[in-house]
């Protein structure tokens, strides 16, 4: 077997002890900081001492898709292509998901190794990922959300539910992504995979704050799990796609800015279309709402559309496509002329009839701003830096892989 | 008596009913927005059908001293001439705790309306505000810190602690702000002044993240007393001095860029001077550790040193005197020559020496730059409010005298 692949630029070296690199969907480094004032993450708590406690910036806009794909590709958006979990594709015309595996344009970290004949295994707790990350990956993939559909002819696993020995999870729970950590213990004892991704859901995250204690409940039941992967002897990484914030007023009411009905009432309607790239299948807990938007507008209106959005308080930037791309490393023809962000306790919505806020029992928290860039970057090991330049999530994979000591 | 008075060039109609202006020190939106959640705090919680919330921006630096008193002067900066606790006197020569009275250019509301003969009242935690937010000012002030020292002479009052029914509170403690609050009661229920302003302390902030048990706590307290002023019939306006967010990486350790040394190790030692103009008497909490610095340097070096800085991870923004002060409405002849501003999550200290880090019991959370600048801005009764222009902290005397209904 080879010791080594090549995968979009970078060189990964195989492992020689199991190795696991986690995403926490969510993870705002004051969650695991929280947890531990609480006493209640010691294996987090540990890593100080004998591991790597980093910081990385994940990829913008600050979202799942976009990220997991970069965590596994090791590459920004411009490489891979995944630049939100919605778009506007100009090749149909349509708004369209971006969760199927033909939008993808680079090959994972996973599938290359699958290929050089190591045993990959990924779980990931919503389905939405599973046919991206998945892509070219041959051994185990199953998302917790269809754990009981899982074959072995599709998922390389069957009878899951017995065998890591829990329920169907519901969509919008904690329990969805303890699923992905069991079934992770599980395949660690029984499979031992050479690779392994385990991608959680940012549910408990949109509804609690750090510290709160639902919160720390899931941070405690996460460290459980990854206790028990570092007693078994993987090398463990741990990152985020994402932060996230609080975004609301004093009293819990979502800060938003309908920019579809701003843009609309100023140049008439459909003029100019804002596309929501947070936007997925699964929205009850956020509405949709998060701090990064894009316009597509006639580009006789470009600089008129610009001064208008970035007037509003709340606006943090706005960008053309052509800065935004270059600044953010995403694809050019993907993104729409503008790319809009917001500052921190604001989100940007399209039109307020087009959002259904009642799903938000509780203040919404969200993310997609550069406020929420900076993630944890953990590992179980110490690790060797060549430099102190920036680091970022998608960067874990070569950390666990070329650099633990 | 005058129905209206003019301070720094604005407005303000002399009240009908006791109006009480409430400072609450570190004061991120999303502390009430927590204790509204956890159930203890009713008060915060009827303001969104009964009064106005709001969000206002502070003054930058986001520190205490400059937004004090930009509230009380109802200013910014660069008419008042506070622009940090602390800062390099060119005139001495020295550097300067600015806390003496000498130091603030503008006159206070406070000051006029008693001049106006208004009976007025302020009440500060610490006593380092107290000779700033009681210049010029006729009636009662004194600071939780030395109630125990207050004379009729001097302060308005005496035998405070009696009065109000407290012991002397320690000065790193959540009972130096509740006595602020306590005192404020006693105030209305013997004094009823015509315009009251309460100031606390951070040290809870500084400590505890919002939602946490200890904050809540804090919440809770503040929440029955502004509930006491409300039923005795006072109009309440309640800002803060700037927000709180944690600086540490996942584990709590603090994020630091130590700019002297930096500068020391890259121009020589002493070419450059890091100044952190959060420095105070009473740094126990947060270490002196900010997230705004400025930096005196020789004038043919600016250049360099911008870069120097703005290279590292960690720094928002480099910005020389002429633009920070522009943009931040600053007092160009205290400000230094460059101004650095950090990332949310990051602090600037001087050399690493010089920080005293043993105090810090708790993971850093701290405040100065603009990840630190939206603040609440509540009222107990609805406003009128004439546009959608951007608010700031110091709007909150303007809109508590001349725009509620």
């Amino acid at each position: 077997m080879t010791s080594e692949i090549i995968v979009n630029g970078r060189r990964y070296a195989a492992p020689s002890e199991p190795t696991v690199v986690v995403c926490i969907d969510g993870c705002e480094q004051e969650y695991i900081n929280q947890a531990i004032r609480a006493g209640v993450a010691p294996f987090f708590a540990s890593l100080g001492e004998r591991g790597a406690v980093l910081t990385g910036d994940c990829v913008m806009p600050s979202f799942t898709n976009p990220n997991n794909l970069s965590i596994v590709t090791g590459a920004p958006p411009s490489v891979h292509g995944i630049c939100g979990n919605y778009f506007f594709d100009p090749e149909q015309g349509v708004e369209v998901l971006m969760n199927d595996a033909k939008y993808l344009r680079a090959p994972t970290i996973l599938a290359e190794f699958s290929k050089a004949g190591r045993k990959v295994a990924a779980v990931t707790a919503k389905d939405k990922l599973s046919a991206l990350l998945g892509c070219g990956l041959e051994g185990v993939r199953f998302s917790a959300e269809k754990a009981n559909e899982a074959t072995l002819a599709q998922n390389g696993v069957d009878d899951l539910l017995a065998e890591v020995g829990l329920p169907l999870p519901a969509v919008y729970s904690a329990e969805l992504s303890e699923f992905v950590l069991a079934a992770g213990v599980w395949l660690m004892k029984t499979m031992r995979p050479d690779i392994m991704y385990l991608s959680t859901t940012d549910y408990v995250q949109h509804k609690h704050a750090p510290g709160t204690p639902l919160a720390n409940t899931f941070y405690a039941m996460l460290d459980k799990y990854l206790a028990q992967l570092d007693a078994m002897g993987a090398v463990i990484g741990i990152t985020a796609d994402h932060g996230m914030n609080a975004k609301t007023d004093s009293i819990g009411r979502p800060n938003i800015l309908f920019l579809q009905d701003i843009l609309d009432a100023r140049f008439g309607a459909g003029t100019c279309r804002v596309i929501l790239p947070i936007t997925d299948p699964y929205v009850v807990h956020h509405g949709a709402l998060g701090s990064y938007a894009t316009v597509s507008s006639p580009a006789s209106l470009l600089a008129e559309v610009t001064q208008c959005v970035a007037a509003f308080e709340g606006v943090d930037h706005v960008l053309d496509n052509r800065t935004a791309c270059a600044r953010f490393e995403l694809p050019n023809d993907r993104v729409g002329d503008l790319v809009v962000l917001a500052k921190r306790l604001f989100t940007l919505g399209t039109s307020e009839k087009s959002h259904d806020l009642s799903g938000l029992t509780a203040p919404l928290r969200s993310h997609g701003g550069l406020s929420e860039q900076q993630v944890p970057l953990l590992l179980n090991r110490p690790v060797r830096r060549e430099s102190n330049a920036r680091l970022r999530n998608f960067d874990v994979f070569a950390l666990a892989l070329n650099r633990v000591i």
